[in-house]
């Protein structure tokens, strides 16, 4: 007489189990069929005016959130799982008060903001009744086998796994000693203000640039203040047509590739490299030529002469931070107007550029309009953000925001008017100076403790930034070195994924100070030596 | 002996201006030589400490923010653009409010930001100076022409601008009558507790979830609570695992494409369709049908033998707002079995389904795992979100998640985290609640304006959805109607875009009440009708 659970569509089990729980609670009736839709109690037929007991409820020690909230939670909990039907009523505020060991006030206040809801109504001295028109309910965990016959192997028409990445534990936070790169740190991100410039953004007056489909126009201050303020620190000067704001570097550099090359086209890349471009450049279907760097960056001589977009980080090397001289940079151009390619220059880091002024941008001396220059803040803000920008000429921005829409449409508005916001009241500019000092601080414990240690640097000491490039002593393969350095504690970034795949690259690793703080230096430092020998 | 600033680099441009502004101040030394790095000005070697006067400072009239946040705002502007150099002395805070005629605490609370800051310092009685360690000057506007000497129609591998888009006057809250579809009403969001639900987001406790790398993971109360809630609302169990968070329902749409299609594979649509769906097919380059849909929607008879995958809008299809019956469903899917393609499911707006209890989805009579399940929170939250899912295969997510990654890494965390708090709450589905209210109220008034003015409805009427699929008299060509009803304050969507290109089909045309009040209607069909007489 009961079904097979396993041969009731998803609805239809939702119902099952829900007669079953009314049959249990005696108030099944045969109005319920097993068909396709919600079941739907009429309080008025009930014969007992059920009353939700204070023993129903329980709060979780280890639930978030306020009192008021979790209580709030736990009503609402009730109703969307189908435990509290609409009419029953609620025990007194009093007695949950007692009952849950918190103040009644609590109680009072979830309750009013539960009638706000709608999961609550109240009848004035009778108490709280859930509303009649309160959300209907959902349905609890029930789990079953995933059903596929499909063979996705043959199905799939295209596979994008198995990247080149970084491979870094999830759990680095946990180490004592992570020479990580690029990832925030709470004691430098200047959290009350973002937070601060956050609830200006979701005020009001900006619902529109919140809530509304934005595709054809970024958020016009945010694209402001990167034009007057943000470019002109670079040297650059653009017009708002000339922007596009993007999902970080990542989807900057993506965008590009999708626009400027093809399966005719042929790219030039740094070697080493930032490991996202190799992923990007094989997903284009292009030809690819991956041209050492030297001490001065990508020496524009080796550059292939049939070569249509030249990808570089001229400003800090991704990962050997060399800073491309100027001289070097005005070859450079030239050749690009000779030989007719694009340069995509990827200026990822730039705020952190605290040694000395920064070297401006390659795209300052882009007298031809041969440069698209990629800025992101995802450096001097964070990575989770998601927030970078594309400046180019207004046909290739046009085209970059067209495929932008295709694929995701644009980046959430709410994120760039608080970014907007952020900027534009200094607090940007200061926390990029404070980083930049707490980086000097570390940076020069760093120098020490390698010295002492006698670790090799491998890359010039020019610029900021916020790595070292490191070079293993003969014999040892870093790859090896990182995965037992773990065991110590220490976690150290393989040079091997800035290599491409078929270079079996082991001598590299690379020191990142950006997440670990200046007194753990030393002692993580001594490890590493410790277990080169 | 002063150069042509059209010669000079951006910060040799900076500098030189610079200068020229020392030395009409009287300050230009000749340490200054013209070389790539900005000014560095020493306080202590000045002859005169220059004092900033209050009569430098104008407030904007047509400023936002409160005074406190413009005085601020004025002088990180002023240190920022170089006009205030640091060691300089800012005005009283008495001469400032005097000057401004705002309140002194005011001046002094902003004072006490800017120090908080590093823009200012306090010297005790000697008043407040520009930071030493302030943050470095940006530069004022300065207009170049854009310099280009690139052939971008040469140099541009792909193209993607022209993609059929809807039209829609960027003004259209201007106009007194806008039937269009989509956008968020102001009048039925719940802004309060997004706000909350926010600024939760934005605590201590979750600074890891908002600003880390995370395109390994999305955010596990997000996913949760669509595998335990979402979910089964629509009939549908699934695993976490068998989740992936995209930027919007456009995203995941592109996602599934770029991994089931390609050069050799066979798409299938309906006609007409949601128009981003062709542009995305088009990118895809893969074969495609156009399948006409009926009043049951999508004939499963007039699929092709050799189709691949199959998009659909089971629920409510776009835009012609039918439901596929229960029957039709189950022989699509055994369709789908014995043909062995995959459907890829659109229920974009299932949630506004208030007619009746709503038809649960495909994916959940799935016994064979054929059908990948697209939602998004564009409709119940709103599009500028950019927040939606697919539910599928754990083969098929981890290519997407590794797509995703490639393209943009993942959506933002602080957006994710907002939207799990706002839906764990109850607040999304009080909200839902409302907004079906309040459309079914519409939808009312919506019938009976079209029923008196002898309009005619080319869909069923059986869900909720929220437009009605029209069609025009005989010898009306509704793109023509749509742009002469502009000048009567009525904005309609010409039916036109749901077509492929080549059907230059103008005779129907798409009235929403998303966005219209109940009141409005009635003229603003009227006027409709008048036009077409």
């Amino acid at each position: 007489m009961w079904p097979d659970l396993r041969n009731l569509g998803g609805l239809q089990k939702i119902h099952f189990l829900r007669r079953t729980k009314l049959a249990q609670r005696g108030l099944a009736t045969n109005r319920c069929a097993f068909n396709f839709s919600l079941p739907k109690i009429d309080p008025l037929s009930r014969q007992v005016q059920m009353v939700i007991k204070a023993e129903q409820f329980q709060l979780d020690p280890n639930s978030e959130g306020t009192l008021q909230q979790q209580v709030q939670q736990l009503v609402c909990d009730g109703v969307l799982s189908g435990r509290f039907l609409s009419g029953e009523r609620m025990p007194s505020s009093r007695k949950l008060a007692d009952w849950l060991g918190v103040s009644r006030i609590t109680v009072t206040l979830a309750y009013a903001e539960l009638v706000a809801n709608d999961y609550l109504t109240s009848r004035g001295r009778s108490g709280y009744f859930i509303s009649t028109s309160a959300p209907p309910p959902h349905v609890g965990q029930i789990r079953l086998p995933v059903p596929n016959t499909v063979d996705w192997q043959k199905t799939l028409a295209k596979r994008y796994v198995n990247q080149s990445s970084l491979v870094r534990p999830p759990d680095w936070k946990d180490y004592p000693y992570p020479f990580i790169y690029g990832q925030p740190d709470a004691g430098l991100f200047d959290h009350d203000n973002w937070r601060r410039c956050a609830i200006e953004a979701l005020g009001r007056k900006n619902f529109d640039s919140m809530t509304k489909d934005a595709y054809e126009q970024d958020d016009p201050k945010l694209v402001e203040y990167i034009v007057r303020n943000i470019l002109p620190r670079r040297g650059i000067w653009a017009r708002s047509d000339e922007v596009l704001i993007t999902m970080g570097a990542q989807n900057a550099l993506w965008l590009c590739s999708q626009i400027l090359l093809g399966e005719n086209r042929f790219a030039a890349i740094e070697n080493p490299c930032y490991p996202g471009i190799r992923d990007i450049l094989r997903e284009a279907a292009c030809k690819v030529a991956q041209v050492d760097v030297d001490d001065n960056g990508l020496p524009p001589e080796r550059l292939p002469a049939e070569v249509d977009v030249v990808f570089t980080t001229a400003s800090h090397q991704c990962p050997t931070n060399t800073t491309m001289s100027i001289d070097r940079r005005r070859d450079f151009l030239k050749k690009s107007i000779r030989n007719g390619f694009v340069v995509v220059e990827d200026d990822y880091e730039f705020e952190m550029a605290f040694q000395r002024a920064p070297t401006p941008a390659l795209k300052s001396l882009d007298r031809a309009g041969t440069v698209v220059y990629i800025g992101s803040f995802s450096k001097s803000l964070f990575p989770g953000l998601r927030l970078g920008y594309i400046v180019g000429a207004p046909a290739l921005i046009e085209e970059a925001r067209a495929l932008r829409s295709l694929v995701f449409r644009h980046p959430p508005g709410q994120l760039q008017r608080t970014t907007a916001y952020f900027l534009s009241m200094g607090y940007h500019d200061t926390m990029i100076n404070r980083i930049g000092q707490a980086y000097r601080r570390r940076r020069s414990v760093m120098e020490k403790a390698i010295r002492d240690n006698n670790l090799k640097i491998s890359s010039r000491l020019d610029q900021g930034g916020s790595s070292f490039w490191m070079r293993a002593p003969p014999g040892i393969n870093t790859s090896a070195l990182a995965r037992e350095l773990r065991n110590s504690g220490v976690v150290i970034e393989q040079g091997r994924a800035f290599f491409g795949p078929e270079q079996e690259n082991h001598d590299y690793y690379r020191l990142a100070y950006s997440s670990i703080p200046s007194a753990k230096i030393p002692e993580g430092i001594r490890r590493i030596a410790a277990a080169m020998r």
